[in-house]
């Protein structure tokens, strides 16, 4: 029998790694309890906390090989935060379950908690608590908590006919990069960059449901995709016009250099965490957020997305366990 | 290529699956929104919520020939409801992260939610959403908050000189019943099942806490073990005398037939999630609770635990990623 790997998490040990990972975490004047205990205790002055979790997936969602450690860690943290925010909520604190194998280079792990913690960190998000283990690939499951401030959460299911469609921050980046690593190339790095780690637009969120926003969801698998969860649940149509959705010059000259339709990312590409909202006729919409569309009635075909007058039955997004 | 396993949960998808783990789900008064939107939203009337998470990992904690589906959504529940309650909380609502492969039966996975799920009926706890997605193995993410009612929490560090020590809840169970399991036998049958699953003792927690309860912890990795956590955070001394600790019937009866010394499983085994408080000495002991030593000042040797006047300073519980 040998010992554990040198350097690993295995010869650290999971009370080595949990004071390793939680080292120098900053103060929060809403947590009331922080890591150590049986359990966090965060202040909720307004009523109600918004709750969600997502989970990352070695072999299924990163790479180690792929990606690097802080990436993951921003990616694992973005994923939650966004959920957050499409309730209209600002985020307040999380906890997180990290698996990995006795093997996995301790360096790795505490790398991955530095990503995880500066997208917290921009934020103002305690990571409060989690728990560690082993396992044969490395999993990172972060559930975030969040405030609403006294405001009512912003559902899938408010949208009303007449309303405006929008979207806030950046959408078809993420794809954009994929297609160009999946081709062999390294650049415009933004797009690579983007296909990293997603730069969720946080503060949108929490404004949109300031203005008055009647449905609002986190694009994780594609804007028509996600368009259809709003669609579905408020029994309605989302007609999208793909002519008000602006293309950033980094997607207008990567797609143009490789023969690719930019809007095409920018519909059907995941993981970039932007959001979609709708707006009664009359509100004040946030400059975050563009507008591309409006809401009507269903018709004989039922709730759905119609983008450029043409109903959108498949396509784009994807499904867990399916292809 | 072949298509994914009739009945199993490639087959159902990540949409189809959570409409089956989901379904029926019982309405809660504090759940403001349920599982389906971007996040769940649930009242906090007293100003704080405790949260905490935790990972069950398939070949780690369980083994899909060993153990039930049923078993192991118990236990994956139990883990995290117990960390709550050991704050002298009240558990109101849990979200789930399930990962599994592909081929993975669905009736598996509905199987353990429904045990996931009766042990939150138990207590009146809301499953308020969660995350399903595709990994090589089972690994299963609870993370639980709960409410204090308008306590202070109890936290491991305020045990003091003079307290008293007191456990409620079996404990020992699971490490006697793993301890026939392994040679062989499958009786007595409450022994076997106390391995399968945990009672914790949830309503002790917030009892606890209502009588004034200095500190308190879940013992999950065994009495001695967990002690030490709170000796070490209270920079005090637990002196357990273990004559005080009553052995029940069926653990003396078990522990003679095989030879063994029943005090040890109560002791040193875990996974059975009793509390272990600490009470001023004028405090009102509820029932649940048998007094099993008392709290002194630390010595020479700093703090720590001392068992029938010996200082133990290993043994008992174990750690993860270590053997």
């Amino acid at each position: 029998m040998t010992g554990p790997e040198p350097g690993s998490i295995g010869e650290l040990g999971e009370f080595g790694l949990i004071d390793k990972v939680t080292e120098g975490l900053p103060a929060h004047s809403h947590v009331i309890v922080g890591p150590g205990d049986d359990a966090a205790v965060v202040a909720v002055p307004h009523g109600s906390v918004v709750i969600c979790t997502d989970v990352l997936v070695e072999g299924r969602h990163f790479r180690r090989d792929w990606s690097t450690p802080i990436d993951i860690g921003r990616r694992a943290a973005a994923a939650s935060l966004a959920d957050i925010v499409a309730m209209g909520a600002r985020p307040t604190a999380v906890v997180v379950a990290f698996a990995g194998p006795a093997d996995l280079p301790a360096a790795w792990a505490v790398a991955c908690t530095a990503g995880l913690r500066a997208e917290l960190d921009d934020l103002d998000v305690a990571l409060v608590g989690g728990d560690v283990t082993s396992a044969d690939s490395v999993m990172i499951t972060v559930t975030a908590i969040g405030d609403l401030q006294g405001r009512a959460p912003v559902l899938r299911s408010g949208a009303q006919s007449g309303d405006r469609i929008a979207i806030a921050g950046r959408h078809g980046w993420a794809a954009a990069g994929l297609a160009l690593l999946s081709r062999g190339f390294r650049s415009p790095k933004k797009l690579v960059d983007a296909h990293r780690f997603p730069m969720p637009p946080y503060a949108a969120g929490p404004l949109a449901a300031q203005s008055g926003a009647t449905a609002m969801i986190d694009i994780s698998d594609g804007l028509i995709a996600d368009a259809r969860h709003i669609a579905r649940a408020s029994d309605v149509l989302l007609l999208i016009d793909s002519a008000l959705i602006e293309v950033p010059d980094e997607l207008a000259s990567a797609a143009s250099a490789y023969n690719m339709d930019p809007r095409e990312w920018m519909l059907t590409g995941g993981d970039d965490h932007a959001l979609l909202a709708t707006f009664a006729k009359k509100a004040k919409i946030p400059s975050m957020f563009t507008v591309i569309g409006e809401v009507q009635a269903k018709g004989a075909a039922g709730p759905g997305v119609i983008v450029d007058g043409h109903f959108v039955s498949g396509a784009g997004g994807h499904e867990h366990f399916r292809g």
